[in-house]
């Protein structure tokens, strides 16, 4: 393979990229919505595996429904430890086209170049996608990867029950994903995934590739604050135990307090919360809300958390309201391989394009299967920084540079064993 | 009928309130659920009409849907501006079996007592049920009685689309309580509402009986927050536009700013609350809640009104969001009819029960009907001050000793003409 020119159908990229993001589409939103194991997630996953076959891949889905499309290597001996490229293909609710599904179709379209050059690689190439990166329906998130990487057990993952009351195993069994191999049971040699940033840096700073040397560790937890519901008009301020009250001033701290002000890197997120009986002149009996903390710097991020926790400690006393927390997830901060840094910076600088050492503040995959195998990212910008959203944006010129670079640092890795 | 010694029948007006709280009662809460023009309200008001008939009243339906059950007098002329007990028999959800229905089968237990006497009025007496006093799928509250009292268009009220997105005058029609008569078509000589504290004054100051001289201003607004939905964990504070944040933190103020301290009498509540898209790890695009402001003084409330609407502005500019209020309700505060209170708290005193002048924290139907003629009300405590909640409680001696109350002003009324 040494000194074989391999190339990108960087259309046909593209036009797979819109035509996944076709599946789940709402015409009146603009965005799409394929949650994990649901019948549109299935269809998407369809596709997928149509594409793969195309390739002529052999397509293996394991218990945790995760999918690897695999270009075997010219000899058995070169399927050991196979480089792996991969992302998810799940969305949130009313999400972009790009999240997750570009990792995985740039990984495809690495795969085709090879195809299209006749290039049989020396060592296997495969491209997982794997299963409910996103979360939103089963907890926690990048759940398919965490269970490959041997953090979960399938088990207990395909026991959760998910917030509309499925159980993540039947419904991966509805869907016709629930497959024979066991996660894990390929060990990748490395593990390289490509993604939009999903934040503003890369755009802020006008370079085209993010180098992602670490991640952000992760603290979600699930708060219940039980008051006692009363009429809004007959009980006096001071006998109230008002549980949307407490709740709100734990959001307004968790900001005002929690989160880093200036250049300071803990992030602080209330996304959902809901009241009881949530009537306009009922005193909330009930409410429950998501946090979401995250800082590169476990001692950071451990201290947040602490500062959050006190806080909640000190209103429950003051307002006479129970108030309990459930932790959901907690990932330390990750650090991924240098080499692999290295190699994706010098494959960017050849190309000539402008790059950028930074920390990933999503959570991915790849430090999932950083546990089981040196790994890292590759980012291209988000305009605007949008993300989860419609308007998340790429410019289809810096899709396919990513690609490219991507296909390059492939090889790289593939010629240097 | 003077001098004729009327008496209630204690015993079948506390089953008719435990019968009336079966329906729509969820064993698993304790609560009960009649929400306005739904089936099973429409199961209670079944069972109003029936109780009704049996005491061979004359019933007449408004096209608003009250329901009206009417003693005539002895004479065509003693039926002109007869005298109207009354209250609501809808509920809020998972409610208690007080609230309203006392008043209105109290009202049946007055009307049973001339009957078990065998005595004909010299003028009519009617007990009245208004419909959605409690505006929980409609809005605004007590709005069949602002509508009989002409504070709002019968037909803009039947066009009122519910949180279901049902219109309020095709759900009357499809349950069977689009009536005929129109409303207003009885003005009431005086109206006496009964009706349980839903506060904890009374029983916090130890007295039995509460008569009402007046009624706080009621304020409810609709919020709605417009920021930008964002990962949560890529989007450096700084460059958010946090929907969630925003309503919290303005709820926070409400509590700590808008409502009274100490003795201050403005109350502030935010009883519901909702995110858009309600995602973990989603900044959230839009917050919508519900302001409930109320004080017994209108100037007090306009500036609690106006620090609120400060806050908002300030905050909306200072997070980049766009902040819309929607004006639900405004009630200003009610007086009484002092004649009719002096008639209460005389009538309680004869009887030796403790009285109270007080001021009504929540919303009655008798401050629509004072539009219209002398009102005025009657409280029996609720012990903790618990209201809306299905641990709302009265006992029954408080309640048969706040009906012989009502039974003596009605007494006292009908003969004082």
């Amino acid at each position: 393979m040494i000194g074989t020119k391999l190339s990108l159908n960087a259309e046909l990229m593209l036009r797979q990229i819109r035509d996944l993001g076709a599946i789940g589409h709402d015409a009146s939103s603009g965005g799409r919505t394929r949650i994990a194991l649901t019948d549109d997630e299935k269809a998407g996953r369809d596709l997928l595996m149509k594409w793969m076959h195309e390739l002529d891949l052999e397509v293996r889905v394991d218990r945790m429904g995760n999918i690897f499309g695999i270009l075997h290597a010219a000899s058995a001996d070169g399927d050991n430890k196979p480089l792996m490229m991969g992302s998810h293909i799940d969305t949130v609710r009313n999400a972009g086209a790009l999240d997750g599904c570009y990792g995985v179709l740039a990984g495809l379209a690495v795969i085709r170049a090879f195809r299209l050059a006749d290039v049989t690689p020396l060592h296997a190439i495969v491209v997982g996608a794997f299963t409910n990166e996103e979360g939103v329906r089963y907890q926690p998130d990048m759940m398919g990867s965490l269970v490959y990487a041997g953090g979960l057990d399938v088990q207990v993952a395909l026991d959760t029950i998910g917030i509309d009351g499925t159980r993540l195993g039947d419904e991966l069994v509805r869907i016709g994903y629930a497959g024979d191999l066991e996660p894990g049971a390929i060990v990748p040699h490395e593990y390289i995934e490509l993604h939009i940033e999903q934040g503003p840096l890369l755009e802020a700073e006008g370079k085209l590739i993010g180098v992602v040397e670490n991640l952000q560790g992760i603290s979600w937890q699930k708060v219940t604050v039980h008051g006692t519901a009363n009429h809004a008009g007959t009980t006096p301020t001071r006998l109230r135990h008002d549980a949307g009250y407490v709740a709100a001033a734990s959001i307004a701290y968790m900001r005002e307090h929690v989160a880093g002000s200036g250049t300071a890197t803990t992030l602080a997120t209330a996304g959902s919360l809901a009241f009881e009986p949530n009537v306009i002149n009922v005193i909330p009996r009930k409410a429950t809300f998501t946090v979401d903390i995250r800082d590169p710097d476990e001692q950071q991020l451990q201290a947040a958390e602490k500062r959050f926790a006190f806080f909640l400690g000190a209103i429950a006393e003051k307002e006479g309201v129970k108030i309990e927390t459930e932790r959901l997830v907690r990932f330390e901060p990750v650090k991924f391989d240098i080499g692999l840094c290295n190699r994706i910076e010098a494959a960017a600088m050849t190309r000539g394009l402008s790059t950028m050492r930074m920390t990933s503040g999503a959570g991915h995959d790849a430090q999932m299967i950083a546990r089981i195998a040196p790994s890292a990212m590759i980012f291209v910008p988000s305009r605007g920084g949008i993300s989860h959203n419609p308007r998340e944006h790429t410019d289809d010129e810096q899709l396919i540079k990513g690609a490219q670079v991507l296909l390059d640092v492939v090889q790289d890795c593939l010629n240097s064993r």
